[in-house]
């Protein structure tokens, strides 16, 4: 029988060879198409999607009795969906009991078993964006894309990374020294990946795929047990893919509980309970800041990647296409209604304004023609609605209003037409002046932007270096002309490890990043302790015991 | 002009090669010989090491008013050597300053100074191993091997895996997304390595050069300054490789402080002044597990690679060469008074005996013959100098003293022959009986060895995969010929992390470990949280920042 590793051989050798060279390179098409998903695979995924709400959600064999969950679509209505209610004991006794035979199963087994899930969770892609739609908010061709297949293509490249990291050791080899006089000493040795322990991998409300799922396969592939504990209004697209993980496993005779589910209501303390646990040697974690400095202070010798808040910023010095960056920038700002962690929040424009192909503009005409943007953005109903999407959180909602309080209102957010029922909000614009307002400077979640005025861009470019080095951020965006300004902006943003994006314009943004070419964060600055995915998220996940012995 | 990565990128190209392969290699030869270094390298070191003592030690540019250091040979004397006297905050204010343009200057600049600086080391190998000799109680072959080439290979080893991780990354690429009806949208991207901050090397009194150099040049490859902070003990090995290394960054126009010598008298406390700084991103540590877990509890957000203290186990099951076998552990438990973090102390053997190729043994027969051959390997006083060496600290003195209570003494410890004026202190093996002692399970660091006995073969394994799981351990020795035996101690220990040679006998050791081929530690059990060196030991030393535009 042809095992899943060799099945799957050349999807691998793919990814790994896309990662060294970072070219564009996808292994699951990003188009929610009937001609590459099969032409009912949309009705099919929608059906499935409803046959799970108000129903036990089946996992065979899972710990648990009774069931738990409470989600409740942004879009309106509770999901209804009953998981197993375990406790974080009886989920941890589960995974130590398919910790030994999962490790003994070796790499290869490891690794086939996640790109198996990982094409089967892609024939699932309408399903899961119908989940990940309905419990985050966001837009159904984000959810589709950056719920479906670029989740699966950054689960790929953690296993590819995995994979290289692993296969670095050889199994074996013969080691022969000179002992002088004509002898040598002669040794078989052997190596074997040894993993670290249980992982715990925990979910955001905004992506529980896309940011779950480098953690997830990272810690599977290199052969530990991974109990996932989704947050606790997105259990569902993380449910689904526990569900096809555990299929692979058992069809392959191996033990289910390798991969588990910790779901819980909101309001639960699951997490706390397995943070700090000695048996709990991995931690991917994506939410905020106060709970992860609560996460890293409290994992005892578990290794912790985190991503947590930040506040993204734009340097605009100027621009040869004012009308292109103003849409760009207005797209960033609407798109899921900035609820993505790459979202830019502080906009710096010279208090004197900047040069542009359409002349001078003051600073405020820049910050009314990124507003401008966002109203022709959001002009169709339609597109508004798949542009933004839904509030993920009330919370949101109560920041928004709270916002308005904080600068000069060039933009009022507002409810999205033909959304009744959803909670929504089109992004709120906001002037200040960066000599009286350190108020761009905190994390306003949601779609909250700040056009900051300073007193030039080198003196933007210095505020949002400092405010990288202090708050964190994943991405930034700097627009300008002068070759020396935007040497010292890569300089600067290198510096702090921010991941920047130079004058955007057209249909590519500073919110996207893509797996096997962009590196998602950098661990350099506090909205990431780690890069994902890197060599570096890998490394540490397994460690290599020997064995040698003098040569027959 | 050449560059100095040009210039060793063949030796660097052969190191990486021979980590893929760990087959044997080295680049710098471990023979003391003067056809190799130079028919007066001999005395040139010894020279060079004595004109140190008594003196100022000359670090120019180096911060610090005034001298510090007390440092007194376990062979006898002050060394009487004057290092820089700096404080904590003067050396971090150093480093900060050398830190932006070492990280300018680049991957190929960090790892070419490295070479350069491990090819100078090579060529000192006799004055270091003078000070190691003099500092550690070494003796002589050992301090040049384990001090000088050895060390150096593993510093190699470090910068090539380094060099590997670093260059895995492109430094550009072009990026090519299909974007529907024939079009596309294309990038440019490029990358650099951030490196992580300042690096701090806590140094032990046993193994300066050997223990510290991984970490060294692991952060140094990576273009983080290091602040080197040697054991108050045994300052002048790292001492000397400072300068060395500041002399080569001094030659190429960089700043000599990327490299820094934090000394300090016994009892002083600047790496407690070190560590929880926020400058300080990396630390590598070798000492007590007291201060270990200290270390990684109050590092903050710094990454630590820690060895700390372990207790070696040895499973005797069988033997078809019983003699062979005797004189292997004799040497091992011998060697350097049984001071290495590799060393065994746990002997397991059956309480019933064992089978060998000369009969039946006895427990006693078996604790007999090896201190039996302990005393034939140490009968020539000029060997057993050679072999032992001497007591690093007056602590293992009074350990030795208070053991002989904590079993039945089979070979009582002695001081050796000839080593007037030197610490000196011959093996001390006890028997004790697992039924009614635990005293094997506490490291008793120093020539101090258990031979414990137990229910049968596989007693003695389990007791020792237990021991290694709760005390840790870097290695494990396992005799017997039951390949079913043999298999299950190579899963148990593999299990748990401890690197096992199997049925050593002849001139190869349980407590050597080769570097590009053996792994040193493996992260996977309480005696260290890392593996020196390996991917996962650099990978985390350094970040990777991206800047993108859209192609033009």
């Amino acid at each position: 029988m042809t095992s899943l590793f060799e099945t799957h051989r050349d999807l691998l050798d793919k990814a790994v060879a896309a990662t060294r060279s970072r070219d564009y390179w996808s292994a699951f098409p990003e188009m929610p198409s009937g001609k590459i998903y099969g032409e009912t695979a949309k009705a099919d995924g929608q059906a499935a999607y409803e046959s799970y709400l108000g129903q036990p959600f089946d996992l065979a064999g899972h710990p648990g009795a009774g069931t738990v969950g409470e989600e409740v679509s942004p879009y309106g209505g509770a999901l209804a969906v009953g998981y197993p209610a375990a406790s974080a004991d009886s989920l941890i006794a589960a995974a130590k009991a398919a910790t030994a035979p999962w490790a003994a199963a070796g790499p290869q087994a490891w690794v086939g078993v996640c790109l198996e899930a990982l094409k089967r969770l892609n024939a699932r892609s309408f399903e899961i964006a119908n989940a990940v739609m309905k419990t985050t908010g966001q837009g159904f061709p984000m959810a589709f894309q950056a719920g479906g297949p670029h989740a699966q293509d950054r689960g790929l490249e953690a296993v590819a990374y995995a994979w290289e990291a692993m296969s670095r050791t050889p199994a074996t080899a013969s080691w022969s020294k000179p002992a002088g006089k004509g002898t040598t000493i002669a040794m078989e040795k052997r190596w074997r990946v040894v993993p670290r322990g249980i992982g715990l991998v925990i979910g955001c409300n905004t992506f529980p795929t896309w940011n779950s799922y480098p953690g997830l396969f990272a810690s599977l592939a290199t052969g530990n047990p991974v109990i996932v504990k989704p947050h606790p209004s997105a259990i569902l697209p993380l449910a689904v893919t526990v569900r096809v993980i555990r299929e692979v496993l058992a069809e392959q005779g191996l033990d289910p509980n390798a991969v588990l589910l910790a779901a819980e209501a909101p309001g639960g303390t699951l997490a706390k309970s397995f943070v700090g646990n000695p048996e709990i040697a991995l931690i991917d974690y994506t939410g905020s800041s106060t709970f992860g400095a609560w996460v890293r202070a409290n994992a005892g010798s578990a290794a912790v990647f985190s991503e947590e808040a930040g506040v993204n910023p734009a340097v605009i010095a100027g621009t040869d296409n004012f009308r292109g960056m103003c849409a760009n920038l207005a797209f960033s700002l609407a798109l899921y209604s900035g609820q993505m962690c790459t979202a830019p929040q502080a906009l710096y424009v010279p208090r004197g304004g900047i040069e542009t192909d359409d002349g001078h503009k003051s600073f405020d005409e820049v910050a009314g023609a990124i507003a401008a943007s966002i109203d022709r953005l959001l002009s169709d109903p339609g597109r508004a609605a798949a542009v933004c999407g839904a509030l993920a959180s009330e919370d949101t909602v109560k920041r928004i209003a709270a916002a308005g309080a904080l600068g000069r209102v060039v933009r009022a957010s507002g409810p999205i037409e033909g959304m009744d029922g959803a909670r929504t909000a089109t992004p709120l614009v906001l002037a200040t002046d960066a000599a009286s307002s350190d108020a761009h400077g905190e994390e306003q979640f949601g779609p909250i932007a700040f056009v900051v005025a300073v007193d030039s861009a080198a003196d933007g470019l210095a505020r949002a270096i400092t405010g990288v080095r202090n708050r964190g951020a994943i991405t930034a965006a700097v627009y300008g002309t002068d070759p020396a300004f935007l040497q010292a902006a890569e300089d600067g943003f290198a510096g702090v490890g921010a991941n920047l994006s130079f004058n955007l314009v057209g249909d590519i943004y500073v919110n996207q990043s893509a797996a096997f070419s962009d590196y998602h964060a950098t661990g350099a600055n506090p909205a990431a302790n780690a890069c994902f995915t890197d060599l570096a998220f890998v490394a540490s996940r397994f460690r290599v015991a020997a064995a040698r012995r003098l040569a027959a």
